[in-house]
């Protein structure tokens, strides 16, 4: 297969800050590449961009399949676009992973966004995962950041790892649902409500409205018998109709409001550290246990040591001692 | 300080095997001791009694300071050894972990558990954590196992870490809540009421009676928006008062349900042997972290590297892999 050359990391950092996207582009392929050549490339380019990272307002937005994800974020970020922000988009879709069509896929998907100056799409490739995340999209964020986009909406589909992960990097985190909750919760991953600050209940348009409305109260109070986020909000219930662009403002000005919220009484800041934090834990954890399950000692006997264990004819610190034994002996 | 003479591995099974309580609280001194030599032979304590454990029902309570939780697992503890059964009660307060006193403690505030010949009350006292969890509790679980206890009950603050790590050592997870939302909430941890099996509002007596009555339906529609279990068990919301021994029959006829539903579709034991496989992996995950943060290198290096990310400075993967490399180098 024919290969792009790569190129120096000045020129991936300059082409970064003078927002040339085919350079951005080009950076991220970089940056998820698995080659130790590559990654060795990356890390450089990624120490020269980051003091010029941090800038902008990272989103995360979930929701399982036929709520209108892609629909809502075409309609949000045309309306971004026409306020004249500047908008990446980094699309997970574990479903895609393996299909090479996914960034067509993705960019059919989002039409108008795709064609928009201000925008710019890029789904998150298959590769080494970290919690169920792309081990990459934290870079892939901050490569955007640096090329000075000032909102990063981070998409995932709402029915595996990838939420836990995702509210890890992001600022804010929305869920979209539908009225018609039975359905839609059979979907859903358990767990998933309470990490959201906002919820948007879309499509509600015609004959949905009434039930969109009530949807809201519903979750409205069902939120409410659950204790408030670390960060004192409560998360808020709203109605859009994606498709006839209502109720996007609105859920503009709450995030708007989080934010100056959070800015305000400091959370903001310290979420971001700890985050920062938190992401070095998680690679310091992942490499450690990468490097212990493939251990050739230990592979050779896990999988007896899994089966004892399980039924317990082995105590779980026996054999948690006996496969550190192998690994370190 | 007088230390008691240990026995060997052979007298502290057969002491357990034959119900003797002296010798099991005894063996439960070894398995929480720190001393390397203590460690060896309550290894092999455990994998003698490994054969005779895992027939009991196994409870996590939890609920924040005020909501009555002594008060209902005296009488809940009633109830089960006036039925012929024999209950171990393990309680984990992180507030009490350095008192001495605590074991007294927990005997005064569930006095009649305490002088009853079927019930065995014994707290967790300080020490590594596991995830929150004193890394020893799963341990002593088993002991209680080995010696015959028909339920176990492991009693939490519901404030802290160790409700997620006593969710994973459990069958049956149970909230205490009052009707008084509000103020409750203030203490509980986020996350929780996702992990109930089933919310018990307590002290439904009196004037209480309507406000908990109310609460309940609450609570319960408040459930139903969220998605089910894993195990395709819905939680329910029961009201109870402990002092009054009102609704603790139907708690229990609750549990008996969820135990037998469970067992039934398959979950129960798919649930225990994930629960072991998790347990071995927690600990694995757990001696890397250590030693990793406790190498010399690490040591120096690492609150200059933490400062450096925190700030923005550093990107996480540049730090982590810096001190991945202190520690292999």
């Amino acid at each position: 297969m024919f290969r792009k050359q790569r190129l120096d990391a000045q020129t991936y950092t300059d082409g970064i800050l003078a927002k040339n996207r085919v350079i951005l582009s080009r950076a991220i392929t970089l940056v998820e590449s698995k080659l130790a050549s590559d990654n060795k490339l990356a890390e450089e380019v990624i120490n020269n961009i980051i003091p010029h990272t941090g800038n902008s307002l990272r989103i995360g937005i979930t929701g399982v399949p036929g709520v209108g994800k892609s629909t809502f974020i075409e309609t949000f970020g045309k309306f971004l676009t026409d306020q004249g922000k500047r908008l990446a988009v980094l699309t997970i879709d574990p479903s895609s992973q393996k299909t090479k069509g996914s960034i067509l896929g993705d960019k059919t998907r989002m039409e108008q966004l795709a064609n928009d100056p201000n925008a710019y799409i890029r789904p998150s490739s298959s590769g080494n995962t970290l919690g169920g995340i792309h081990s990459k999209t934290r870079e892939t964020m901050l490569l955007c950041e640096a090329a000075g986009f000032d909102v990063i909406i981070i998409e995932t589909v709402g029915v595996g790892q990838s939420e836990t992960s995702v509210k890890g990097i992001v600022d804010f985190f929305l869920l979209l649902m539908l009225a018609n909750a039975g359905d839609e919760l059979q979907g859903i991953k358990r767990g998933i409500m309470e990490m959201a600050d906002a919820i948007a209940i879309n499509k509600a348009d015609g004959d949905n409205i009434r039930g969109s409305k009530l949807a809201r109260r519903e979750y409205q109070n069902a939120l409410h018998m659950f204790p408030p986020n670390s960060n004192g909000w409560i998360p808020e219930v709203l109605t859009c109709s994606a498709v006839k662009s209502e109720g996007v403002n609105e859920i503009w000005e709450l995030i708007t409001r989080f934010e100056n919220d959070t800015k305000a009484n400091g959370w903001f800041l310290k979420n971001r550290q700890s985050q920062n934090l938190s992401w070095m834990e998680e690679t310091i954890k992942y490499h450690l246990e990468t490097d212990f399950y493939n251990h050739p000692k230990v592979m050779d006997e896990i999988t007896e040591i899994r089966r004892q264990v399980s039924h317990e004819e082995m105590p779980a610190i026996t054999a948690a001692k006996r496969l550190l034994d192998l690994y370190g002996g």
